[in-house]
């Protein structure tokens, strides 16, 4: 049976963000990937990596699963009908409902983290509450048939353990093989924890009018 | 001073081999990121995502960074001499010479590994020796000039070392709190060493024949 696969794509999506989870998710047995966009054809990622979509909001199958990466373009979706009306159609036929990073602010502006528990980047984590979700510390998050990964690699992280849900923890453990994924970071500066103070307070500084933006959206979704 | 970073891009590459080293070294300040194929347009990777290739081979500049990713597609490079010749032409000239997973075979068949200490995928670690290179089990290794990564995803953390090596520790931090790379896995899957036994012997089963295959070309390219 074809399991379909939906992941957004849109203008300064972060491209680590989508790239991670397909390359895992494409190892399921009988995955059938699909890069849903406004309309088919090439989106330039925020790095400037070119990728094309394969199908638009209004041709695109119901989805088994969907998933939402984040990025700069984010703040763009937040309040972007056509975008929000897609995952709101696809969701109640969806198995899987998930995101990556700050995808999951697309989810809550569509209404679909009411209630239920939700991580995000750590640069955005604030956001979730305002959207309605429980906001959970942690790098992967399942609520029901919901999954939602910490920001840009975690979604490597998130893709194995939704495959495990899926495949059962072989066909999980196959792919991380595959992949070789035994990740040994040079650094320990992955998390707001562990990063040397003056690195996160640079992030944070350069970070900071990306943030503010979406704050301000984030509120007038939230205030309907 | 811009840095020109040029990452090869093939049909049925392993497009997390390019795009986890391209998210990473597009964060160093005054990149200009290239995706080098033998035309420019679409190039599908092995999972069916299609990405742009911005230049030629003919009409790429000088490259301060070159990186070789791998995957299905080095197979048919091996004996490609439009791409031996392109990465022969650029070496002499690049500040890093560079491959993530079985990128490394690609630098070996154009004679950039001779008496280099490199790794790669551990599913391709005994043909380094065939080319001429001194095996290093490693996720990355530096030789001079020459970073190698291991299978994959052992691409960011190369990144991250290369980051390190031309902009300094703070840069290679700031980038891995940005990509938020606190890696978790769910499994311990992702070295032959740590897999389960019948896992390991799925996947090297699963990968006999592109194995085959790869090693009968390696033999010729080593026999001259």
């Amino acid at each position: 049976m074809t399991i379909e696969i939906g992941l957004l794509l849109f203008p300064d999506v972060q491209q680590l963000d989508l790239t991670g989870p397909y390359e895992v998710l494409a190892g399921l047995p009988c995955a059938r990937m699909h890069l849903v966009a406004a309309q088919t054809g090439p989106v330039r990622a925020s790095t400037g990596l070119t990728l094309l979509a394969t199908t638009d909001f209004g041709t695109c199958p119901q989805l088994d699963i969907i998933c939402v990466p984040g990025g700069g373009g984010v703040n763009a979706l937040l309040r972007d009908p056509a975008v929000l009306d897609f995952l709101r159609r696809q969701a109640p036929g969806a198995r899987y409902v998930t995101s990556v990073c700050t995808g999951a602010l697309v989810l809550g502006a569509a209404g679909l983290l009411r209630g239920k528990r939700a991580t995000t980047h750590w640069n955005a984590h604030h956001l979730l509450s305002p959207l309605g979700a429980i906001p959970v510390q942690a790098r992967v998050v399942q609520d029901g048939n919901l999954f939602t990964g910490g920001g840009v690699t975690a979604g490597i992280d998130f893709a194995l353990a939704l495959v495990a849900e899926i495949a059962g923890p072989a066909a999980a453990q196959a792919i991380q093989l595959g992949l070789e994924y035994a990740p040994a970071p040079p650094f320990d500066s992955g998390s707001p924890e562990t990063a040397p103070p003056d690195i996160l307070a640079a992030v944070r500084a350069k970070t900071a009018a990306t943030r503010q933006a979406r704050e301000a959206l984030v509120a007038e979704v939230a205030a309907g």
